[in-house]
């Protein structure tokens, strides 16, 4: 089996492994508060349909209407700024569910719009992130001058720390602002965050939906897209630090079809113009590419304060590093 | 301003002009069906109030239940199956929210559940999508084989046209199987196997909530989580084909940070060893950065199929041509 394969098949493994025990977790924590919310509902339910004797007709039909009825509590979800708030949660793939196109015409456009939306945004976000990588280390740097380093250096460490100072703050003022504005828990509001940014939306807790707030408060509205999008670029920021392990991950693609496709002339005209008899005789394509994708690694690590995760070569460490070394940059 | 911070400009500008168009999109078609839809809800809540006469505190308090009890209608979601299902949502990060932690223990667990969780499936669907991309390459190779082509060739076309024809037919069988197992019309299975896949996951429609089906179906529970993982690995198959890119974009970052950092030895031993005197009269390391990557770009590109974005050298290009050659990739 093929050290790609391997790789493959240990990650896959892993997450079901993962699956296996957030459900055992998420059953242990949840099944029973469950329980006895069913049965408060229930008995409560049976109250109402007593007092009021309802036919099972029109108790069944009281409740379809009530759950249609609900989003329409947040006043009109698709004139432009809900429209606007909507096409956000589409192609940041959010999609708290808070509003769904209830037209088919609504559905066919909402496909396309996200099958070129998405990659987009996937794209912006990157290189948002990477301009932030950049400030970040500048700051850094200029801080490390002015406590009088002498040849300062941003190393990975420094870059993750800061990183995750920046997500922390932005998830704490984020909380802190909707807290304020939604009138819920600083922990919910924390909760909301996270669960926004990381793009889950489960829209069991939505801004801008009490109160007419998209009608009515347009600063509060600007504030909450724009906490959105920002709140994404410094997640994105993150995201852009492992890029260089795409670059590794690669590499064992670029090996295997060198195999097929002969040595790879990565010498640059300029050795070539060097030493003209030794190129043809030299072996090994495949194996330069995957030492030069090294040096390329380990110089941006020295150089850019990234970590590069172990190569497809050494995937003996790779297999159940792969992705530990992965969660840990996050 | 420096070429990489054009570029992100320029992906804001892009960004922003396609939530404006989509907002407005999205009012011209929901809009009115909305106002619709309320009017029609209003009246007939307000029949059946004037029929038995609720008080308004009960008329609040039947809706408030109705909304509570919902998501019970599809049996007990935190058993052992729905807490796998709710796992599946929170990692892949489509976030249905059928299901949501009720308990504050649960959303912390959620959370870093999620931190863990998101990164791990991320890695894994990007190697499965380069095994499965590997696959098809030998598959398409062999067929040209089989119709007596000489030296056959995979390219760039040839990988995208099979990874779409492979797309369509994912959301095509998914569509068909939930038509059948929901009693959904193709177009709504269809709707939501997209929406599903591409992690958008607003909730309005959602496999396996009705007849208590996590609990008393099984085997459609299962096709339901196979699906759902296998129909990501073709996703990660389609982002696995522009993984170069990502290549490409940190090239701006390696050739600033190497102005900084002095010439980088990409040399690499050998060749150290077979032109000392050379070496460090050599200049322009960061060119040679650049130089090498383009020579990878253009050697995957005519060997792998892989077909690299107009590199950050060249923004004049790359700040249209950026974000729409990544959409022909999706």
């Amino acid at each position: 089996m093929r050290e790609p394969s391997v790789r493959a098949a240990a990650l896959v493994l892993c997450i079901l492994s993962y699956l296996l025990v957030g459900a055992a977790v998420f059953d242990a924590l949840e099944s029973e508060a469950e329980s006895g919310r069913q049965r408060l509902l229930a008995r409560k339910r049976g109250e109402l349909r007593r007092k009021y004797g309802f036919s099972a007709e029109d108790d069944h039909e009281l409740e379809r209407l009530a759950l249609q009825a609900e989003p329409h509590r947040a006043g009109r979800r698709w004139k432009f700024a809900g429209s606007f708030y909507f096409a956000i949660t589409v192609i940041t793939t959010i999609g708290y569910g808070h509003a769904a196109p209830g037209t088919d015409s609504g559905k066919v456009f909402c496909m396309f719009y996200a099958l070129l939306g998405i990659p987009l945004t996937l794209v912006t976000f990157q290189s948002l992130g990477e301009r932030l990588n950049a400030l970040v280390r500048r700051l850094l740097l200029a801080a490390k001058r002015c406590l009088g380093l002498r040849r300062p250096r941003v190393s990975t460490e420094n870059m993750v720390v800061a990183g995750l100072l920046v997500c922390a703050a932005t998830l704490a003022l984020g909380a802190a602002a909707f807290a304020h504005f939604e009138g819920w828990t600083f922990f919910h509001a924390y909760y909301y965050c996270f669960i926004t940014l990381t793009t889950i939306g489960f829209g069991d807790f939505v801004a801008l939906q009490r109160d007419e707030a998209l009608q009515r408060k347009p600063p509060y509205v600007a504030f909450s897209f724009l906490y959105i999008l920002l709140g994404l670029t410094v997640i994105g920021a993150f995201l852009n630090l492992v890029v260089l392990r795409f670059l590794a991950a690669s590499t064992g693609a670029l090996e295997r079809a060198a195999r097929h496709a002969g040595p790879l002339r990565l010498g640059a005209p300029e050795s070539r113009g060097r030493c003209p008899a030794r190129r043809p005789a030299r072996p090994g394509g495949p194996a330069s590419v995957s030492h030069r994708v090294h040096q390329l690694e380990v110089w941006a690590r020295d150089n850019l304060g990234f970590s590069p995760p172990a190569s497809p070569r050494a995937v003996g460490g790779g297999r159940a590093g792969g992705p530990l070394a992965r969660r840990k940059s996050i």
